[in-house]
């Protein structure tokens, strides 16, 4: 220790001045030998299984086969360990992936439920039989991971469930008018055969996906949910500060008559638009003559953009509805087929994309309202003249998790304290806490002050320990 | 109307003196024509896509085929369209049924998270050189459903995750023992090809597990760690309110040295299990030689019964680490091979064996923990003379909602007043909500008092408003 333990409880007893000597002694000793009473109850980055908090050299290895870091998140989350390569093309989710994905669900699901979407849950397995019914069982080729079970009976797994959710409905038998307009959704894992799957999570094999079917009467009412779900949409895009752009995009294997792509404009982008400056046509580049440099709508000027596809709408009408028979008795008791869309969101895409377009590249950035954890506290290096900071670091972690209750599990602390805090902050960057809280010098200030770091903003602020509240408690999680 | 409106105004104004006459007209009006203003924001029952509701004739097509109906909690949970058959031993969840999994896998995470669980997400897609690794490529034989993706690489479809994680932590290198006990689960789709799937959700195709591995450096602290595993899942049942037995099992195709099973007593369970009932020693019938009768503990009497597992949990040892050589380095930095455990949880099994072990025949009970709503309100009958209890309906539910924050998005009013209350009450006994509210003849007491059935107790109480949300206040939901 660099520091004697009479000077420390005198620091202490002058910062602290709720507690007795013999508390503080009991603190001391705590500290010194087995760590605090309460250890157990604070989230420690030592014994999170976080790669990145555990070895120095992982990245190293990593970086030694740069052909297989095709874009800047794959790179910052492989290296991060937030995800670790599998075969080609899928990924473990390591917790604090985990943690980002249950928060994005929660908002997916509260902005699906405000418009009246139910939640339920597709078989992967989906049979042959089905998609040779809609002719897709041939169209989507390689596309499609195919399977025999024991039976020799076929099937594929899921990419999609058009096929799916249509019979499921029809199998109902004509159903009411009142139902309508009936919003189904589900989110899970998806399978698709990538012929060439690279950019992480953004285009694998494995992933997680939003997919909601909708059915109506009449095209004008199903061009009303078309209409509420892309706000939905807009909505949840909104929550996660992201700049985007919502362009006509092609129906491709899939179908139907119109559809949209929600896009987040990024170098690395796969899909190419055609944004108007001067009124809000954007379209991608599929849709339109690729000569075409005039908006066709107000003959402004086109400019080129590349995009990555977070969202896709299609209105399907009859397509699916015809061959399967889905169809609900009017308020005059007449069967009619149901007019019928499908949205996709894609849960890890946006996770990626998210990590693309916010982080720098070397300092992973999260939209504020699904990063893993919303604040990491550094306290001094071990041996430090700044280590008293420690104790008041743990008072604080206490103070804010049990004063800030959406805060409780969101705290980090990071215990490595045998590494400077420059190491750690670097460390807290790489994975992307929206605030990085330090025990600086100013801990020696009466009252003490925190070093505050708003990740998002770049701003530095010092504040006491209610500052550090206030400022806290107004982080919303979903 | 049965009823004029003069009198219905004079009978609510008595009973809701707060009411301006102006305020009850434009009631009367709303109710009469369009539905109450606020109508959109309660959860009505007609608007849930909940097949039992929406159509009567459905369970009279599925009893025609006996055949297909294993047990009680398959027939029970097809009727009410909870679940609804796709391929063979693949299921459709349907809404009510996808409540009931996300409560269960809040309960669970909350106690795996309670002894240190980090949740992370494994590939579906499992390579068969990770399985060809273990040697139970070969030895899983028919049940691992198999495929190649485009490139003629083998892959099966993950029934359990023991190559898979031992294969990422391998890959971490040696890490270090202050990680320990090392304790990682994730709640995924499973998929086993049943020779023969049956009973509905306890043994099908496609299933959702929770499947924890666990890691230390010796056995003493593995041994420790399994018994913390064990006692987490005791909390699980218990907290479910399940009657339940812990018997050592066979290891079976997992491997390791001991192994026990989580048993819920039922008929039709397939495990035969033999029980002291003298000591606590019990025992699946596999595990022992089966013309024993007597306790090899206390000599005591053995007797038989059948059980459902809804849990497993198997100390593994090295089996799996010595193969793909996980280890840890120790305090004295000398890397040691990991002692692993691994343990299972049927989510969706123990949602069937909830119902089959707590339903009556023709009536669905839950675990009221992870009942998919908590609180049914049948208003009166239209037409009926207790038609004005419908306004008293609406507002209790309004105050429900608003005072018992736990309660709000559980409670459905069965706004299908064209149907009797007792077809109606009939329906949510097939449902299972833990409480039913029914505005009947008592809605004329001065206070108003509402039929409240407890269906978990079968206890049948009058209470007033305050009564009501006296009671729902001690509802916990997850
Ligand atoms: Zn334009
Ligand atoms: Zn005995």
């Amino acid at each position: 220790m660099a520091l004697g333990m009479e000077w420390l409880l005198r620091r202490w007893k002058e910062l602290l001045p709720g507690l007795t000597t013999r508390a503080l002694q009991r603190q001391y000793r705590y500290r010194c030998h087995h760590g605090p009473p309460h250890r157990a109850k604070r989230l420690v980055l030592s014994q999170l299984f976080q790669p990145l908090n555990l070895r120095e050299d992982i990245v190293a290895g990593l970086e030694s086969k740069p052909d297989d870091l095709t874009c800047k998140s794959q790179r910052l989350m492989i290296q991060a360990g937030l995800i670790h390569p599998s075969s080609p093309g899928c990924y473990y989710y390591m917790p604090y992936t985990v943690r980002a994905m249950e928060k994005l669900v929660k908002v997916i699901d509260q902005e699906m439920q405000a418009i009246g979407g139910q939640k339920l849950n597709m078989p992967s397995l989906s049979s042959a039989e089905l998609w040779r019914t809609s002719g897709r069982w041939d169209l989507m080729g390689k596309e499609l991971f195919r399977l025999a079970d024991r039976h020799s009976k076929e099937y594929c797994l899921g990419p999609t469930h058009e096929e799916t959710i249509a019979d499921l409905i029809a199998s109902q038998g004509s159903l009411s008018y009142k139902q309508l307009p009936l919003l189904l959704y589900q989110i899970t894992r998806k399978f698709r055969d990538e012929p060439k799957p690279r950019f992480g999570l953004l285009r694998s094999r494995e992933f997680y996906m939003k997919d909601m079917y909708t059915f109506d009467t009449c095209e004008e009412a199903a061009r009303q949910t078309y209409s509420l779900v892309s706000e939905a949409y807009c909505n949840v895009f909104n929550s996660l500060g992201f700049h985007f752009v919502k362009v006509q995009a092609d129906t491709g294997s899939i179908g139907g008559s119109m559809s949209h792509e929600f896009q987040l404009p990024a170098g690395i982008g796969e899909d190419r638009l055609m944004i108007c400056s001067n009124c809000s046509f954007s379209a991608n580049m599929e849709t339109i003559n690729p000569d075409q440099t005039d908006c066709p709508v107000c003959k402004g000027k086109l400019s080129e953009t590349k995009g990555i596809e977070v969202g896709h709408t299609f209105y399907l009408g009859t397509k699916y509805s015809s061959v399967f028979n889905v169809s609900f008795h009017t308020a005059q008791n007449k069967p009619v087929l149901a007019e019928m869309g499908c949205y996709g969101l894609g849960i890890t895409r946006i996770l990626a994309a998210s990590v693309e377009v916010l982080s720098t590249e070397d300092s992973i950035r999260w939209p504020t309202l699904i990063a893993p954890y919303q604040v990491c506290l550094i306290p001094p290096k071990k041996g430090s003249r700044e280590e008293m900071g420690a104790m008041l670091m743990d008072n604080l972690y206490d103070s804010i998790v049990e004063v800030v209750p959406q805060i409780k599990g969101e705290a980090v602390l990071d215990d490595r304290t045998h590494l400077t805090i420059g190491k750690r902050l670097k460390d807290a960057n790489r994975l992307g806490y929206p605030y990085v809280i330090i025990a600086g010098k100013k801990v020696f200030d009466n009252p003490p002050e925190f070093e505050v770091w708003n990740q998002n903003t770049g701003e530095i602020m010092f504040l006491t320990k209610e500052g550090v509240i206030e400022l806290l408690s107004k982080v919303q999680v979903p």
